[in-house]
């Protein structure tokens, strides 16, 4: 593991100097900034794999810098963050809820949330004296890297699956990354370990298993998305849906809202729900060992994947939401309702929204709530292909 | 023509107060706010067609709402505008000038610039009373027009060339929108002026030869692109860069900048120039009808089409810009070069940098410059397929 020295830095980007370490999101054991790459060395060497989280000695007393809540006030960027949040009467109705909103993180430069994360990953990887980033990715990580990557002049790796859908393929090697193919995220991740323990390649996403979240500043980075919800509406929001693999995105939004509540901006933090297309999560919530595999079948493709995370417990257990598990054909359909509302998504965004209303079929979400749904990723990027004419005007 | 009778206004949301009418570009003529499909009646009757547009009595006193600026200062939204201005230091070196920025309008919800035309675009049909708009569009006009329209509850149909693109043709599908085709742009047109004439459709783009510009209340809300601009830069910016067909974008960039002067926040607005695939615009500003035919080819085609529109020359003269034409493979080069900066940007928006070596090696742009190019739309609607696996990790 490398400790991080001010001293060596490439670039002019100051930490924040409010951050005081990375504590893990399981022991609690605070360490120095710094890379650990297999996320907690103690829980790791316990075989319990856990994520680290940057750990602020105190929190802003304002939010109107919200650059100054986060790891890097200062960064590269592409004019992410600060998406819309669009409200959806006519769903709200439908569903049966106050309000509803979509957090819209396609408008991010890449078309996903993952801009959040990459504009921190980059600046670390500079700092840390990397020449090469690397992603296991199957689409929306992987394009976000080479992004940024290519904006700081460094080379970027993406390790995705053979049958890569072309649009993201063509997003990724547009910027200049290189592309490589492994069948499982299993033997992605394999291929990643031995480049990043001999430091070829400073790595955005995990590649260990039992999985651990992604790279802890690039992590820090999804926070922001709390704190501009909170920003917009105050402490009027009461559930906040969101599509979850290895919950990065659930993780940081519930740490978000916890940081608000410590700085004293709110007491009642919204619950934050995960959604996935097959039980695994809420097999672990009901008891199953988190490092197990979970199989299952989706075309979810960007919240695939049979792992489950540690920070994925802390996010439900912090702010009380639940985990749902939708099917692959109602999220379709949803996908068209979200689109027949003026928002085109990718699949795995629509998610939230027939999670939300399993949630309120469970009894989990009360016809006074204000909901926001995390919409991950745009729609432009699904590849599709026709057979049939468009038909000749007359 | 429908004149607007505010009594019969189907929604809440009201005219700027501070519209007085549609005044035409060429001519001068105000008329009262309403619909007049064909530009200019003055003008068109002359067979010399001009745009109308949005004429102010007179223009806020401050840049803290800049929706009061506007037509609709409420209005149906998806979290259109507001995009990022992007700063590209490196390609300032590379191409020679003192600050590069690129206007980012592919973080628009659809994706494109057209979203600002689209949302008042929707709400003026549903005050004329309309059930259906319309737009001929090969891609990006279109899929924003579906958008909006799903997002009110109107129909919309949108007449294509059969060889659309099926990255937009999906996007405009699954918003519900009707796709139609026709082998030329003049045959779209020809489809839709019988319907417009009946009432049957309320069109947001041209439909007539010699073609005007789009809808007025839809190219009044592009002026917004200049406020921002001039609201994030103040007066530094010298030279705005935009890729151009028909020039409603050109032409409201443009306007945006005169109505500040007018308003006293400037004295010199900076140079607004064209970029074309090939000669059109160029040849008139040379001194050739406007309202010829100027064939050629190019791949770029969110700027294609024959056609000249009077409101581009109005543009060009009202802020001293030029007119350039670039080279598709030059073009294509540039996309990489701006992909290889961080931003995948559609064919047609690289063609805002290509444009911008043409006027620094003309000598119509300085070392000094403070250029922005706009950038209209994302790379993520280009269709691409491959035939080459993608290399299997080793
Ligand atoms: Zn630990
Ligand atoms: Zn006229």
């Amino acid at each position: 593991m490398t400790i991080l020295r001010l001293s060596m830095l490439r670039s002019s980007r100051a930490l924040n100097p409010l951050a005081l370490g990375l504590r893990c999101v399981r022991c609690g054991t605070v360490f120095a900034l710094g890379d650990y790459h297999e996320g907690c060395p103690v829980c790791h060497d316990r075989g319990v794999p856990a994520s680290l989280a940057i750990e602020y000695a105190e929190l802003p007393k304002s939010l109107d810098r919200l650059a100054d809540w986060q790891i890097y006030p200062d960064h590269p960027t592409l004019g992410e963050g600060d998406t819309p949040l669009v409200r959806m009467d006519g769903l709200a109705r439908e569903i049966g809820v106050q309000d509803l909103f979509v957090k819209n993180e396609a408008a991010n430069p890449t078309g996903s949330h993952k801009d959040r994360m990459s504009r921190f990953v980059v600046q670390r990887a500079l700092d840390a004296g990397a020449t090469t980033v690397a992603a296991a990715s199957s689409g929306n990580a992987g394009a976000s890297l080479a992004a940024y990557a290519a904006h700081v002049g460094l080379a970027c790796v993406v390790v995705t699956t053979p049958d890569m859908n072309p649009n993201w393929r063509r997003a990724i090697e547009v910027h200049g990354a290189t592309l490589m193919a492994a069948e499982t995220p299993e033997r992605r991740w394999q291929a990643m370990v031995g480049r990043v323990k001999t430091g070829q390649w400073y790595p955005a996403t995990n590649f260990i298993l039992p999985a651990v979240g992604s790279n802890p500043f690039g992590v820090d980075g999804l926070r922001s998305i709390a704190l501009e919800i909170f920003r917009d509406l105050g402490g009027r929001c009461t559930d906040i849906v969101v599509p979850t693999a290895r919950a990065d995105l659930l993780w940081a939004i519930a740490r978000g809202y916890c940081d608000l509540r410590r700085a004293g901006f709110l007491v009642d933090p919204p619950r934050v729900h995960a959604v996935e297309p097959f039980a695994r999560l809420s097999k672990a919530l009901a008891g199953e060992d988190y490092r197990g595999t979970f199989p299952g079948r989706t075309t979810l493709v960007s919240i695939g994947g049979s792992t489950v995370t540690y920070q994925a417990i802390d996010a439900i257990a912090s702010c009380g939401g639940k985990a749902v598990v939708t099917d692959d054909i109602e999220v379709r359909e949803d996908q068209d309702r979200l689109a027949r509302c003026g928002l085109y998504l990718e699949l795995s965004s629509a998610a939230a929204l027939t999670g939300a209303r399993k949630l309120i079929a469970e009894g989990a979400m009360s016809a006074d709530a204000v909901v926001v749904l995390v919409g991950t990723s745009s729609g432009l990027s699904e590849f599709h292909t026709y057979t049939e004419a468009i038909a000749t005007v007359t």
